[in-house]
């Protein structure tokens, strides 16, 4: 066994150091039988549908209990996959007119859809392929009386080592016994390591065929802050690893300390920090989390994993929610951003060949009126139990922003003409995550209460470079002095019409911009819940001053490795 | 008849009075029949092709000679089409062990083919479909003995009305006869249009339905300038067309003599009107209109309608032959620009979600070495016989550009090693076409020769808005006061470091942006050899000056509507 490192993709941050415990998934061999008694197939097959369903009731349950809505949403889709009639109709169609077995049946049909959908352009699309995938090995491995390796049977320290992890297999984790996990697939934005990342379970992975040199019971250590993972470690590695575990569980608690303090640049400049969440659920780990408010809340999960538009009262019991357990802490509601890598299965908008530079966020708002409005009238309603305020993504031009800013203020006109009570005072703002409004920042300043800087859009527009492709990946530039450039201006502009700006893309939480972006006077910082303690830490020990003498050397500078090596050079 | 005028699209400037000549699409009705004889059938189908081929060749040769490589390019395709195994072993197939006709076999298997081609996301892939749909159609009438409309026995003056035109009937056209068209379908960058306009013959496509409401024989009035149809016009209306088509040969009449004129305002700033072209044939065309250089070679025909890349030979005697006829007029070559809506059907790239935002241009032949250095080669020899320079697709970051340029200047040095002449001074230059790099001039402007705006892409990377998207086609707006903001920047700062600026955008050549273009100093305008002496002509008549009073007001508004409606008030 060799004692070089394995390497893959830091999923998940933290150290953990345990026995290796191999997942092994069940052979689930399918044979064509001819059975003679159709009718006996078809009741074999509903039984083991039955059961999947009851399966995925309880997982659903247990995970919406742990770790929110959001997640919990994987096995609703899994759900509605066994109730559909399209892949269901044909398989018990294929046991009745061929006379096969049901696993055969089974197996034909959701192959034909799977390799359908992994055929399409769209993220959303491939995704579905992966769902009927778990879901067809769930109900096989019922109508093969197969026995997964039950996750539930582990009773000591282990890390989990597998090919790859379903949702439903890291759903089914207990904290208490895995300490971490490592797959050969995946990447960081797959649904295991978001899960990993709210379960703050350490994980590694993407190690291509890393896992085939672990055996079961192996010592190794999960290296998830550089996404390493260690087999059978000397004592001297272990020994370093050691120190790193308690290293960084030392920092964990030193921010811990952080949770209620205000966030002072050394030289005593004030920044909020902000937590982007999905669901009103998430607002519990960014209060613990420390959060000054919400800057951004992300409307679109509302409206997803469902068949039909979210009514008015259901949007109105969730932004209502959100705004009343932060207690009169601001919360910037985002209105519909679908489109572009979001779909929704109950519209069937065209397919389109840029999705990103398609039909998505206001400019479907804007001409879906009713379903805007909806949304509108929700929030409006809501604003009193809180402090909202309401932000546009994708605004490309000053019409689009007068346009929805009209739509508003009518809404508002018409509650309060029906007596329902709006908050007197609701700041509009936009997010800057194209080109052609940072250039405009000047104008937009002048009729918006607020900006918020999308940079993972903005990038992608800027070096025309898709974020999510890999050909691509290396122009994906948050440094990139014409980025910097941006947003220079729109907070200049910003601040000279008394306009504040915040920042709700990964960039906000970045260790190597945060500096930057405090010199350039940003005044909120919006990122993932679990990053809002280590970045108000980083700025507890930044000075404003000494990074502003900085930037006029840095936005000079032509390439955005120049900016990082002088960052890192500065640390 | 209502005398109302059918709306359509202006395809192809110019008006055209003529009767009607209503083009029917022949019925092909296809029974399947079983046949006993499949060696014949097969025989008879192999015969249908072969003649089908031969007018094929016909056709392709005739319009190479008329309009180009370019054009003849799309009947190349066809032929591919009809020498493929993958269309045509089915067909026989089927014909062998089902027993059935020809004409079924060949209608069963295309309509797959055209099914899957549509499905497909990507554009090319789209056109495919249609040249199938083309083909077999032909291949049809020949084996049910159907003689599709002879365009060649129309004796008479005449506008054809049709559907649809296929590639096959507008190559067809007796420019003697035929005086224009007009179609229900298509639109203004369809095969058709583009044909229409490079034979000069007035075209309004896209008439919806419109077509249904023309007699075979009518007396129609084509309105190539405003889009509009005619049909049965009163005296009165055919009064103010006559008076318009006299008008429009007068303008045209008038431009003729500008042809050898240099471009010079009223206040006697010159500036450089240039062509785009194609293929070596379209050289022809941007002399007889008076181009003063080629502004922008698109070396992509050398690489499409073949199986394998052009070799360096191939390409040199390409090059060689631009630029010995532009007689020392400059001529800036693009290097590859492949990707986003152009593929190589050579080249089996993955499927991207987001092409426009993707590998391609530049990344794709910094990536592609020998592909690139290759093309580099071509140019550097033949860069002796005239008057060369060099441009580079899609730069987004300075690496990139310094990347390119070292790559250059190493097979520079290895011919000259080798003993091969190349030009002393060859200029290297960028599109600028990303808003990275619009914003990053100024440093870009230190190390290029010049800049070439390529308007088409920066509009919709800086709106973030795919222009081949009809949903999003409200966004791509070339007046946008941030596109004017950005151009300025690139032309400043190429002129504070003594550099000159292009634009080989559609906007250059744009009636409404000239005068702006103008003040904001822009040094050469490239576009469409057909548009070069109106460009002359209106040039002639404006002065800089008077125009650059008004841009710091024009930089200063807020929407795209706002400036056209200015300059609209100052006609």
């Amino acid at each position: 066994m060799s004692r070089k490192a394995i390497a893959g993709i830091a999923a998940s941050s933290g150290i953990a150091i345990a026995k290796a415990f191999r997942l092994e998934s069940p052979e689930l061999n399918v044979n064509k039988t001819v059975i003679t008694d159709p009718a006996a197939e078809i009741a074999r097959f509903e039984q083991a549908i039955a059961t999947s369903i009851s399966d995925l009731e309880i997982i659903k349950e247990h995970i919406h209990k742990q770790l929110g809505e959001e997640q919990a949403a994987i096995f609703a889709a899994h759900l509605l996959v066994l109730s559909d009639p399209e892949l269901i109709h044909p398989i018990k169609e294929k046991i009745t007119f061929e006379q096969v077995n049901a696993e055969f049946a089974l197996n034909e049909v959701s192959s034909k859809f799977i390799d359908l959908f992994e055929s399409m352009e769209d993220a959303y699309m491939r995704e579905r392929a992966d769902d009927i995938r778990d879901v067809t090995k769930r109900v096989l491995s019922h109508l093969l009386h197969v026995n997964s390796t039950d996750l539930k049977t582990i009773t000591e320290e282990v890390i989990i080592v597998a090919k790859d992890l379903a949702p439903s297999d890291t759903a089914q984790l207990n904290r208490q016994f895995v300490k971490g996990f490592t797959t050969d697939n995946g990447g960081r934005t797959s649904h295991s390591a978001i899960m990993a990342r709210s379960m703050e379970l350490p994980a590694v992975v993407g190690t291509k065929r890393g896992t085939t040199r672990i055996q079961h019971g192996d010592i190794i250590i999960i290296d998830g802050i550089d996404g390493k993972v260690i087999v059978n470690p000397t004592a001297q590695t272990m020994k370093v690893y050691k120190e790193k575990k308690l290293a960084y569980e030392a920092k964990k608690a030193e921010w811990a300390q952080l949770i209620h303090q205000p966030t002072t640049s050394t030289d005593g400049h004030f920044v909020e920090l902000a937590a982007n969440i999905g669901t009103p659920e998430d607002v519990k780990s960014a209060l613990e989390n420390g959060a000054e408010g919400i800057g951004l809340y992300r409307t679109e999960f509302l409206y997803m994993g469902r068949d039909t538009f979210p009514t008015e009262e259901e949007q109105f019991e969730a932004y209502k929610t959100v705004l009343e357990h932060m207690k009169g802490k601001p919360v910037i509601v985002r209105t519909l951003d679908i489109g572009g890598d979001k779909e929704l299965p109950y519209l069937s908008l065209p397919q389109e060949k840029n999705p990103f530079l398609g039909f998505c966020a206001i400019r479907f708002s804007l001409s879906m009126q009713d379903m805007f409005r909806t949304q509108l009238r929700a929030l409006l309603r809501a604003s009193t139990y809180g402090h909202l305020k309401i932000m546009f993504p994708m605004i490309a031009t000053l019409s689009e922003f007068r346009q929805a800013k009209t739509i508003l203020l009518e809404e508002k006109d018409k509650l309060q003409a029906e007596g329902i009570e709006v908050a007197e005072q609701i700041d509009i703002g936009i997010m800057v995550e194209i080109p052609s409004t940072a250039i405009m920042a000047d104008l937009f300043a002048k009729e918006v209460d607020f900006f918020s800087i999308g940079t993972n859009d903005l990038i992608q527009y800027t070096l025309a470079a898709d974020r999510l492709n890999e050909s691509v990946a290396y122009l994906y530039q948050p440094y990139h002095p014409a980025l910097l450039r941006l947003i220079k201006h729109v907070i200049d502009a910003a601040h000279k019409e008394g306009k504040w700006v915040g920042m709700c893309g990964e960039m906000a939480g970045d260790e190597l911009a945060i500096p930057i972006l405090l010199a350039l006077g940003l005044d909120e910082f919006s990122m993932s819940a679990t990053s809002i303690l280590k970045a108000r830490s980083q700025i507890l020990h930044l000075s404003k001053a000494d990074w502003s003498k900085h930037i006029e050397h840095i936005l000079s500078m032509s390439t955005a490795e120049e900016v990082s090596a002088f960052i890192k050079r500065q640390h």
